[in-house]
Order: C-alpha cells, then structure tokens, then sequence
C-alpha cells in the first residue's frame, strides 16, 4: 500500500504570518491535527508544520497568542513523498513519536498530511481486532 | 485482547478548579492527548475530560486562560471497562470521532486512558503494515 492510498483530504495551510490565535481557530473549524505552513502561491510547499500540541505548548508558556505563527512552529519537517510505502510512514511516524506527516508529491510540492487516524481507518487494522473478538466469541484461543 | 492490555500508563489527573492555563501545562508537560478531571481524594472516579483539541478551542474562541478548567471540559465521558473488548474500544472511537477513551475498573473507579496510539504500538496491527512491504519487495500483489 502507497502513502497516497491513506491520504483522503486536500492539506489545509496557512501563511507564516498568522498568528497563534488564527491557527487555533482554524484547527477548531477544520478538525485537523497538523497545520501546513506554507506561502500560498503556487507551487506550494511545506515551510514548516504547526500541530495543536504546539498551540497547547504556547499556552503552557505564557507565549502572547497574537505572536507570529513561525516562532513556534517546526520547520524541521517529517515527511514521505505520495509514492513511499505506508510501511515507511509507520516506520517515520514511530520513530519520532508524531502523529502526522506531510506528504509530498514526487517533485516536493504538498501533496497533504497523513494522520495516524488515516491508518486507524484502513479497514485491514480494525478488521485485526474484530477478529479477535469473534476468535474470544467462539471460544478459539 | 482486553482494553486492560492495551493501556500503557497510569493516567493523569487534574482538579475541576484547576485552570485552562494549567491544563496545558499538564499537557506539554506529560505528552499526553487527554486529562481526565477528578478529585483527588480517593477512590478516583473521572468526572470529566479536557482534550488538547479543548485548549486549542479555548483558543480559538478567544477564552480567558485563566478560567475554570470546568468551563471547557466535557463532562460527557466515552468511557470503557478494563475488561472490555479492545474492539468495542476501537467501534466507540470510531463511531465518536475521538482518539481516547476514559477505561474504567469495573466498579467504575478510574483505571487509565487508552489512546489511538497505544493500538498503533500493538506490534499486530504495525507488522499487517510491514506485511504489505515485504509482499510488494517479494512481487507478490
């Protein structure tokens, strides 16, 4: 299975001179985890990636919410291309214990972002633990 | 499998009157997706929840920081027993939309939290992933 297979909306982004309190409120609108910063012209790349956990974290810090997007998002980006194996995904997302990658097309324009929610809805991975389930059901160990 | 084998930690608690401010310092400081508001004074039953995403929409709506954490926290709980199915667990966070549970001991006192996450570290559900990879290396489809 390709990355691309898992993805199923387009990446919302957002421009690196928004600030705290915008990102927050278009995480509260789009029910998304990872926030793509990126200029808004085409071609669209990821600058960097802003994630709730960060908003949470300025809130720990005190930091002003109408403070600039950038001095707290991770321009250090985790990412596969569309064509990489999911397998890989899991690999990148395990490793750096993140919850989302963006996801590229082959020429490094943004293709979106992978959640850990899109694996979980892969049907292969419940259908694991229903079978358990029915294995508990009819008695087989 | 059982939801009680799934379960990682012992699950962070905060007080009703604790404030949202505080709330996220508990979350940048335990890397954790879910609170679970209780009293501390013994046996600890989960009163309530407050999620990152909570904080994020504190936020967004412009929320004083230093409000009551009861202002934001959802009192209705989505809880499991311990010895629940992990796949009743998996059906009542899909059917929700929400990536933690509140897992309870069977006389409803607070055992722990189970996350999204802690099914994707259950090595079954990674290696149908690693599976795949090694049929695509091999040419088998």
């Amino acid at each position: 299975m390709r990355v691309e297979a898992l993805v199923r909306r387009t990446p919302v982004t957002i421009s690196p001179g928004a600030t705290i309190r915008q990102a927050a409120e278009v995480f509260a609108r789009e029910k998304i985890g990872l926030l793509v910063v990126a200029s808004s012209i085409s071609p669209v790349k990821a600058q960097a990636v802003v994630s709730e956990r960060d908003i949470v974290r300025a809130v720990a810090k005190g930091n002003a919410l109408g403070a600039q997007l950038d001095t707290i998002a991770t321009k250090k980006l985790v990412s596969v291309k569309r064509s990489d194996r999911a397998s890989k995904a899991v690999r990148l997302m395990t490793e750096n214990g993140i919850r989302h990658l963006v996801v590229e097309n082959d020429d490094g324009t943004l293709f979106g972002v992978l959640s850990i929610r899109d694996f979980f809805r892969e049907a292969k991975l419940l259908q694991g633990f229903l079978r358990d389930e029915s294995k508990e059901f009819h008695g087989v160990d």
